[in-house]
């Protein structure tokens, strides 16, 4: 069934990173896919915008299923794919109410995060603390308790971002062990964005 | 069951809206709930920050479980009252993929509306044309096909405070039928704002 899915993505993109999770935490391995160049401008070419008329990456088909929100496509591969591989919404109450609370408030700090990486404004800097608060109260070491679910594969990649762009270990000491415990899973190592294993990162949020 | 369940929240804020009207949907009525008032800075008291941190409406509580993105409530009270009332999850996988589409567009469209209101900046009308354009491609009256489900629970009150705050209605002809039809159905009249039914809406956005 992934000979069925096409993913079009760019290398760094938390959005586009978050799908290439799901695909591998939920064994779809094989799928359509095609690495694309945002320097070269190669998100605005046919191919993407016969898919996603907005000219964004990621680009997603299912058959002939499209959804470009990278979240929403997280979601459908869950519900489409539920019995295979990690089941990514807990059945837990209180798992599930915290891991929809983290799904939806990464949209928010997902714009703000791109809008500090941009302009580097301290202004924004308090969804860092917030975020280091978050890791700390769930105590089984993912973002929605004891289970790697949907808010991990929809929030890791933000936060990986911010590493990238020269985050402090050391002032987001819980944040960075997740990170750090994180970057390990095989889901997440098998979908590493190549382009940061050539290039170094930067140092732009060194001291927010 | 639904005597666990307490909102606090503001007239007139889709976000709050949204969750009223799935509680409805759910057939969850009799909830507590307290309506804030935003102009009185009520949204910063102590009961709120016990509940919401940042202050913000709506502030949700099930029994010891708290959700304050309004997103994420629907989602929980979907996921957790699944037999009960309305299905707001189209079993079918085509309606499915839109409906994800449309709700988490919206977190984007919510943001641009919200600055599009407030600043009344022409260079985001573009959200508009592009909203007319989904109503027309979904034959079913829903925005997620034939089906009312999360999409429209979660995209209707933007659109409803688009109209409020002076969208033409001879522009957006296909997103006025729709705005029309669904300002009938039970769960939304029984949730209109207040304060929408005191007081005259506003033009700012008349010549988008």
């Amino acid at each position: 069934m992934a000979k069925d899915i096409t993913l079009l993505w760019g290398s760094g993109s938390p959005p586009c990173w978050r799908i290439m999770i799901a695909l591998e935490e939920k064994n779809l391995q094989g799928y359509n896919q095609k690495l694309l160049s945002f320097e070269k401008g190669e998100h605005k070419s046919k191919e993407v915008m016969d898919i996603n008329p907005r000219g964004q990456l990621p680009s997603f088909k299912c058959g002939d299923k499209i959804i470009n929100e990278s979240c929403g496509v997280c979601f459908f591969l869950e519900s489409k794919y539920k019995s295979q591989g990690t089941k990514l919404i807990p059945d837990c109450d209180a798992e599930q109410a915290l891991m929809f609370q983290r799904v939806f408030e990464v949209n928010t700090f997902g714009d703000k995060m791109g809008m500090l990486v941009r302009r580097c404004r301290i202004c924004l800097s308090f969804v860092l603390p917030c975020s280091d608060i978050t890791v700390e109260t769930t105590s089984g070491g993912f973002l929605a308790g004891k289970n790697f679910s949907l808010a991990d594969v929809i929030v890791f990649p933000a936060i990986a971002y911010l590493y990238r762009f020269g985050l402090s270990e050391e002032r987001y000491p819980k944040l960075t062990e997740y990170y750090k415990n994180l970057m390990n899973r095989p889901s997440i190592k098998a979908t590493w964005p190549p382009t940061w294993k050539e290039t170094p990162g930067q140092d732009i949020l060194k001291d927010i």
